[in-house]
Parts: structure tokens; C-alpha cells; sequence
């Protein structure tokens, strides 16, 4: 398991439709277990996404996929700084319910 | 929803039991849709929770049922440090595949 934890800053006034692109551009990514994209509560200029895959090498082969890079394209203009990126080994067994 | 991201940074030695004890009083908590543990790659001691909850009330609610409170109660010394702990509104749309 393969895990990334990534603080986006959008540039101002373009965090919901950085959202919307993150979001169509991540739905059929083979390997992705979880994508969750959310808005930081106390800063409306920041999301925060939350993926986790099977392999570090099915995270980089999502990379390439044209979904992707059309996402990647699009978004990164409304990208004002990527404040924090973290990469995890998440557990297995993560479900709660 | 409702979203919660919590750095952790354990006691020396002590972040594979925490997170043991972590993964067994989170398992069965009403409202709760993920509960991903994740040890951090670049420093041996900190581990990151990424929680997602139908709302803020499941949460609160859930910190009140037993095997939660058991949890806090025996994970609690092994805790150096919250570092870092963010409230997120996550998006309901979030699978990846």
C-alpha cells in the first residue's frame, strides 16, 4: 500500500473548480483504492487530497493516463503553492464500518 | 460529511503499537466511512489518521462508545505529540475506482 497526503493551495477564488477538475480526472485510475478530495475548514484558499493505492508504481503509472494529464493541465494554473506532501504506508485494514 | 486529519508522533518505539491499538477500537463506529492509518515514510515515529464521517455528530458520537474510549485510554501514553490536526469538509463523491 502506497499512500499520499497533499496540501493544495488554489489561487484565490478557484478552489471549488480546482475540486471539480481533481475530481473528473481521478475517477477510473486503476490501482487507486481512495481519493478524497476536501476543503480545509479554517482556510478557503486550501483542499487537501487524501489517495492511497495498492503500489507506489500504480500512483506513477496513473501519471500517464489522458485523464490524468488533462486534469494535471487544467489544474495546475489554479495551483497557487502545494504546501505540504506527504507520503505514507497506509495499513491494510482501514475500513471503520 | 466530515473530515479529519491528525499527525501523530508517537513515543519512541512505541508507533506500531499505537497504531494497533488504533486499528482495533476504530473498527466498528457508526457514521464512520474511512479510518485510514498510515505510518509516515521519512520519520520513524510519526504516523497520520485520515478519518471521513457522515458528520460531525457521528464523530463526536463515536468518541463516547467503548472500544473508543478503550483505545484513547491505552493509546494515549504512547502519544508524544499531536503535531498537526486539520477538520476537513470532504467531498461525497470520492472513489477512485
Amino acid at each position: 500500500m502506497y499512500g499520499l497526503i497533499s496540501k493544495l493551495k488554489a489561487e484565490p477564488g478557484q478552489r471549488e473548480a480546482l475540486m471539480a477538475i481533481l475530481l473528473q480526472g481521478t475517477r477510473a485510475m486503476p490501482g487507486c483504492i481512495h481519493y478524497i478530495i476536501g476543503r480545509d475548514t479554517q482556510d478557503e484558499r486550501t483542499l487537501w487530497v487524501v489517495e492511497t493505492w495498492d503500489s507506489p508504481q500504480a500512483h506513477r503509472s496513473s501519471l500517464a493516463l489522458p485523464e490524468v494529464v488533462e486534469a494535471m493541465t487544467r489544474g495546475k494554473p489554479l495551483i497557487a503553492a502545494i504546501e505540504q506532501r506527504v507520503e505514507t504506508e497506509p495499513l491494510e485494514t482501514t475500513s471503520c464500518s
